[in-house]
């Protein structure tokens, strides 16, 4: 008998996973109800058998198994996430949001009603880190997980790398369909905040708040940062990481120099990557489509097969951590300042007063004097003793720009043997 | 109750699923027997509740729920699989040689009698290739298969690049316990061949003769080989392909020119990658350490956790298909002749002869002319026949070296939406 399934939101991935449940060449699922609101918009006539309605209770009171919610956001998609698991029905989403805010309770939710809650597409969408983690890696213990998790903030990065300026590339991004007219959720980083906690419940088994997690910008990379980017053998990445180290979390989501020899420099354009570190089986990189209707709804169909096949994944245990970034990294600061003789002696000095040895000074050549961009480097330091550091030299009247503090990747670990 | 496991062979990859069982906080499985020959070389203090013993059938017997069958080779390996299965017990192993040849037979005797077979240790070890695509990408039709699935060959050739010649970096590997005295399992592709039939199976759905399937040596590929290749964008790997084109499937194991835009030609020293290409979510790419005790025997010890949690994965149905290397790709030739007039002329003339077109013909400077190497790359073209154009010049007189021909592997297709 194959499972009836519902789908809740005939948008880019529903209306792609419809396609594709269509195309199947197997009979294990059969599509029973499309809900979607002004429903009439939508219906299609390739999809003969099926029950189209704007009424959600039409589902929950149906006979389908599972229900695919492809809405999106918090409210309504978590009230019917809700409602679905508590009738019974195993519940299968794409849905990062409502999955970092409240997958713990909608799990437990679902454990209490004998069904699967599953969302193999929150995260970097076709490529299966989902799967592959909890059924590949569950013999290891994942320690440091670092990520490129939205391809939008890449494509614009990783062009600027040519030597565009982040306006230039936004607008590309918006031209192509890759960026919204408010490219907030994306370029500011809470887009990938939603996957990390994600993520680090599932590869290291701790739950992070959400708000707890610092996100910084891509806006204020320019394009002389990755020309000194490369005189440090680096490039420059929207990451998002998290490393179990002692008995904190450090968490960080922001552009970071990568170097080139990480697999992190490989990944361009709009691809996604993620990079697990495994205590016994040392570096994993998974890559592909992180976004698109047809990846997306790769992963959705993936889930859904997994349920009929009785091979559903369960999630492992995860403990509550609090997240820091008080580790010691490595920063790279880039000023821009008006010239004049002590600005050096400055910088120095207040690092050093809060203990920050500097690992190196750089500039390159051809800038006027009145507004000159120099890097300093540090050795590995606290952030919050480098914030202070640059706070107590923010009103200084040589300063054109306020200085962009990013941190640097660590190389991966030596290879596992 | 934890599931009892037992274990055949404590070599490499058995003593380190042991340790990392030993090590692990859950406490879903138990490890009961240990079984080897001359088993008292093998005993350690740091597995005390353990049953050692030399006699198989004393495993077969016991209470073992899962039998591990970490001793490789086809003979008694396959023999003693046979026995765990008929005796009711799952088998999980890392035993490429047995599952490339007789993994439809042993899969069916698991279903008879209700028990499980995984081998997700068989392909790129500590990689979760077999479980990301069982798992993660049951929603998609995968079309075609890429993978550098030996991690000694792929050590050899990325050094190469840096100029070093075949024999060199041979002895490097040997030095390093990375190739055996005798590479040839390796080199030659037999290894990589048998992963490929493995993988041609789980994500193409085609069951491919192991013999069936042409390897080309690594020997013959020399440092000029690495800067010609430059010369055309690209380097050259260790290749291990598969592809479904109409009614037939191109299957191929030997050292390919790869573009430097394919993540193939990122992956270096012993690393291990597999790029697929699936219909609806393009290219992913999983990339790792494919060798090693310690991450083979987490692709062991996740396929315990499967059963352990009632999630394993069951095999696709596949169908024969008859393997031909009879598509048209592109080819790099290498020459290496006694210059002097006409040899052009005659080389252009046997591939005409063949209906070959010459796409590009090129030479280095700096080489005697008695011992002069330069390459021709052609259109794409049907294999048999440029075996042919090669033959009726394979007795000219200014023919200083046999010819080496080479596949170029096409770019990946365009993303997918
Ligand atoms: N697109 C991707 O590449 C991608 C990748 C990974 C994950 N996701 C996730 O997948 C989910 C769906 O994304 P999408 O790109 O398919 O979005 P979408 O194209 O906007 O589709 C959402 C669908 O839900 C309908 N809908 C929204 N609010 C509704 C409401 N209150 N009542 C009834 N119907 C409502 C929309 O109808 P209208 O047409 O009337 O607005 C639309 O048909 C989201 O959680 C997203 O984060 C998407
Ligand atoms: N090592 C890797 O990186 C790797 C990676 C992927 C897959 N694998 C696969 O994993 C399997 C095990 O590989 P391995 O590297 O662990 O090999 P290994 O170190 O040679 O271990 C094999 C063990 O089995 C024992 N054994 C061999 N033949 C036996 C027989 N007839 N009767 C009783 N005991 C016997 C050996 O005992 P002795 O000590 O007496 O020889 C040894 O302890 C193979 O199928 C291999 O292809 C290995």
């Amino acid at each position: 008998m194959p499972l009836k399934v519902a789908l809740l939101g005939f948008g880019t991935v529903g209306a792609s996973v419809a396609r594709i449940l269509n195309e199947r060449a197997s009979a294990d699922l059969t599509l029973t109800h499309v809900f979607n609101r002004n429903v009439s918009r939508k219906r299609v006539d390739w999809l003969p058998g099926v029950t189209w309605t704007e009424d959600p209770e039409q589902i929950f009171a149906s006979e389908a198994d599972i229900i695919m919610e492809l809405v999106g956001g918090l409210d309504p998609a978590g009230a019917w996430v809700r409602r679905a698991l508590s009738s019974g029905k195993s519940v299968v989403t794409a849905n990062k949001k409502l999955i970092a805010a409240q997958g713990i309770e909608l799990e437990a939710l679902a454990r209490q009603h004998g069904v699967h809650l599953l969302y193999g597409a929150a995260v970097a969408g076709g490529i299966p880190v989902i799967p592959g983690l909890l059924s590949g890696l569950a013999g290891d213990r994942v320690v440091r997980l670092e990520g490129i998790l939205n391809g939008t903030s890449n494509f614009i990065l990783s062009r600027m790398e040519g030597g565009a300026e982040y306006a230039d590339e936004l607008a590309e991004a918006q031209r192509r369909g890759y960026a919204e007219a408010d490219p907030t959720e994306d370029v500011d980083g809470f887009d990938a905040r939603a996957k990390l906690v994600i993520l680090s419940r599932l590869a290291l088994g701790v739950n992070l708040s959400t708000e707890a997690i610092t996100c910084q910008s891509i806006r204020q990379v320019g394009a002389i940062d990755f020309a000194y980017a490369k005189d440090l053998g680096c490039t420059i990445r929207p990451i998002a990481r998290a490393d179990v180290r002692g008995g904190g979390v450090l968490a960080l989501v922001g552009p970071m120099l990568v170097p080139l020899s990480s697999p992190l420099a490989w990944s361009r354009g709009t691809e996604n990557m993620v990079l697990l570190t495994g205590h016994y089986g040392g570096d994993v990189v998974f890559s592909g489509h992180g976004a698109g209707g047809n990846p997306t709804a790769v992963a959705v169909v993936s889930d859904l097969a997994a349920i009929s096949a009785g091979a559903a994944r369960r999630t492992p245990d995860a403990a509550s951590a609090s997240v820091t970034g008080e580790f010691e990294l490595r920063h790279y600061v880039r000023f821009v300042v008006k010239d004049k003789p002590g600005i050096v002696a400055e910088i120095a000095g207040a690092m050093a007063a809060q203990g920050i040895n500097i690992d190196s000074l750089f500039q390159r050549s051809g800038f006027g004097k009145d507004h000159l961009p120099f890097v300093v480097t540090t050795e590995p330091c606290v952030n919050s003793r480098l914030k202070l550091a640059l706070s107590k030299i923010a009103g200084a009247g040589w300063m054109a720009e306020p200085p962009l503090d990013l941190q640097i990747l660590e190389p991966e670990p030596a290879a596992v043997q």
